[in-house]
């Protein structure tokens, strides 16, 4: 696998020329980003994957205007849990059962384990269920470059104005970060030709 | 690419056998790691690379015993900057300027823009400063899936009884999460075979 290869040729793309991503590479750009690592596996998160042009236009001026979200072929939101109820806990202990085909007796210790969660605030359990999207953020941008696509991402933008347009708080989510997929536009980024800057390996690594 | 196959492989690995990864392997996905995409490109953390065996048995009982800690090939332990400082700042934009040949007077404008994070706390910066460095842990557990080696992100270990083994105070670090990296002893790991449990297309994306 030549991913070091892809990921040098990824860049924070900021001209995106407007051609859509075929839909079995978005597909599988989905499906790894699904399949990312979370604490517990618990996915205390969602994604997502806003194409409609009207509510872009509506993002956009949240984002500080930024062109890569209406430039985009797709936009995904990356919106985390704005806290862990017993709810999401057994819903997950549910999937759990069914994909494993165990008892649910079987999972108390587990569901224990995970529900000392709850004795944590909201905020607290919602910056844990932030970075846990931030893993999935990883795993995303790896699979877009796998996938000769560009990718954004994104912090900086109304995180409020974002769960206002796309209906978040009704479904107890709060955006944290959001990832543009589609292709550079080379000719209008001047960036797309700067060598990628990285701290070298001995200011960047530890070795013990 | 083969990502999503080797995505579904990979799990949180629970026991593994001390075989050593390769060190083409090993620099592979640390080369990967060092190329995740961070805010601003500032990399605001660093990753530590644990082989020493001494280190490692100080290290396990403040992760609850956990037996990959010893048993693992390395253990990366990804390390938060405490702080956004000028000096650091500093460091990077010289860093831009020698990588794209630019001169520091043209970076005045993104170094002011990247300023603006001085004027947070820094328990908001170190929180922001985390979240990059979780990107990073994404784009290390997708690459060593590529290159075959197991792999166990772990939250459950004392942060500040890492950062007094490994000295990072004094490095103006702080370990927020570490990474197991090794070959799964299947024998011994009940959950080797355990079919990986995701939450389903339709419940974890929101198609807009």
């Amino acid at each position: 696998m030549e991913l070091i290869e892809k990921l040098n040729w990824r860049y924070a793309t900021k001209r995106m020329n407007g051609t859509k991503v075929p839909k079995e590479k978005l597909d599988r750009i989905l499906h790894a980003t699904r399949l990312a690592a979370s604490s517990f596996g618990l996915q205390p998160f969602s994604v997502l994957v806003v194409e409609d042009m009207e509510v872009r236009k509506k993002l956009q001026p949240l984002a500080f205007g930024q062109p890569q979200i209406v430039e985009a072929s797709h936009l995904l939101v990356f919106a985390a849990w704005d806290n862990v109820t017993e709810q999401r806990i057994d819903n997950y202990i549910q999937d759990v059962a069914t994909t494993r085909n165990a008892p649910l007796e079987a999972l108390a210790g587990f569901k224990g384990y995970m529900s000392s969660l709850l004795k944590n605030t909201p905020e607290h359990n919602f910056n844990w269920a932030a970075r846990q999207a931030y893993i999935a953020l990883g795993t995303a941008l790896a699979a877009a470059a796998t996938e000769d696509v560009d990718s954004t991402p994104m912090e900086g933008f109304s995180p409020d104005g974002f769960d206002e347009v796309l209906g978040l708080k009704a479904k107890g989510l709060k955006s944290v970060v959001i990832l543009a997929l589609g292709y550079r536009d080379a000719e209008q980024d001047q960036l797309s030709k700067a060598p990628k800057v990285r701290r070298a390996h001995d200011k960047f690594f530890i070795h013990i």
